[in-house]
């Protein structure tokens, strides 16, 4: 399943979900990165993820950054190679420093480990957060 | 395993990590929550655990809500119903609004497909992202 | 899905899975825990689990106290309830004391969050690893 | 964020870390593995994770090559390949044979299988586990 | 956050997922399940999920039972208890019989099974499957 | 742990397994894919899995293509490398179009969705479920 599609070789639906997105980002739909390449094979999927993506980063109430942290928290639990060296990079683009990143690190490792103590322990829910 | 330790019941060590979890909260040591109860058998797991909380938790280069956005993400992804109860409150707490919550689950959403997309297509990381 | 078969309504092929694993434990067919009152639905799957908990748990140069912690570790990390409150009973019928328990805790906890570590920082295998 | 700091380069607190480990280990800092060249970027997190690992194999009541396989346990739920590569030495290190790894494979297996045999039929847990 | 949102109480967006969803089941807009009960709350999450169902389940190359079959499965390996409750039943109203289904456990039962063998032996892919 | 044992050098008991397999594809067994190449040093486990997997994949009430992807889709929320790439080449060599895997894809990513949903909004199973 492996392979990668060049944007020259797309088909017109790939084409057009890389161009939205190379325009976004102010770069060339040639230099646009894997999982594109590799999505372009089910035009479907792909068009759904690229919109998907896109309302996710929309601007809002939270700022762009605390959205990358939490993409890439998400992409530390679920041990994704690609994406945490893809959103890592997104979040340093986006102004994660150093500290910010270990202060961040130390915050996934106590949810890490509470999450297990939780069950490990099998721990009832309290009233106070049931009801909240 | 699933027994539940109250307060007044615990062994001195445990007593004094809830003692200084709820001096910190501004609450009474017996209204702790349930996860302190069940970690009161084991105060050598308890108190590293508490460390690790207060240090992750600490006033740095991250904002409160920021880090319990976080934290909560983690626990959506590890399925932890206790964390998602426990922390989903703390949020509230801290200042997430409906509109955020709505925007954050976009985000954690659309990460978990990015992770699976990334995985069931095989993507190779991008020589950018690793050179980053 | 969640239908159980008490014994004595169990097909022939159930109900002698559920006699071999009552008199390997000194107990009454009827008193069989639950996880067989729901395979007894499929009796395949049934024969084919009983056969593989045989076989992982007969004498061997591992000893049983070990083997339940084993499974009790991977019950934690694969987050199954079930399974951690019938193999943390089996665990301390078989010598595991608070003690154990605590230092098991500690080893678990701490090879959780080693796991994330070493996936978040991306760390590639050591080449001494790699030869042994 | 797959960089690793060599251990002539680390700064100072992230070099008595090392030499901790190596002291204890019998070798030479320049010699740590890689995990630790990796979080040299993050001393608190470094220091934090040695502590907790040194506290978790400190003398107990459980024996060394026990910790190891619940270790190794969790790393094989848990699918992090550094860490199976890294501890699967390291068990063998101390003391693991191909018969016992045999043994300890197959108890990984029917746990696992275990684990998802009580979720896919749903098993309530029994009152047996629950007062136990 | 477990609070479900009837139907007579929900705002015009979620109203009219649900009543899309109720005309497709033959079905009255108050006998919707839970999950979109809650989802309610979140109206832009809800219709973005109810579109990606719809699409998914649309007549196509994969006949219906096919894909409640993989669903399924897919909720088993995640651990998802509504899941397994909703589609197990959703699987059965769509013609899987008990044959059917004690094959289905033992093929998913199998993956897990060489999922984890891949991972702990660390298997490296064949030359074919690459170039596949 | 990641060593190979080629089919001319492994042990009788494995070589019988071996042949069994290649006997049953058509092809030599020295042509065996990597899987077995590793379980080829625990001779009891490779047995059990090799039994395991015949007996998943029988004749039976479901076709063997809808066993692939089952076995595919578990792979997948697995997220194991070695599965998706051997698995996926046999779902196409039992024919599987690229039609058919778009859509087996929509249905696997809706799944995953669907799953973190009802975790991360607490949903409680419908009555109707649960006595279904």
């Amino acid at each position: 399943m492996p392979k990668l599609v060049e944007y020259e070789n797309m088909a017109p639906r790939a084409k057009a979900v890389v161009e939205g997105i190379a325009a976004a980002r102010g770069i060339e739909p040639a230099d646009i990165n894997n999982v594109w390449k590799a999505l372009a094979r089910h035009p479907a999927v792909m068009e759904q993820f690229a919109a998907e993506m896109k309302q996710a980063f929309a601007p809002g109430a939270l700022d762009p950054l605390t959205k990358e942290l939490v993409y890439l928290a998400v992409s530390i639990a679920n041990q994704c190679d690609y994406c945490i060296a893809s959103h890592g990079t997104m979040a340093r683009n986006k102004g994660m420093t150093d500290e910010m990143q270990e202060e961040f690190m130390r915050v996934v490792l106590a949810a890490l480990k509470g999450n297990k103590i939780a069950m490990a322990y099998r721990v009832p829910v309290d009233k106070a957060f049931e009801e909240a």
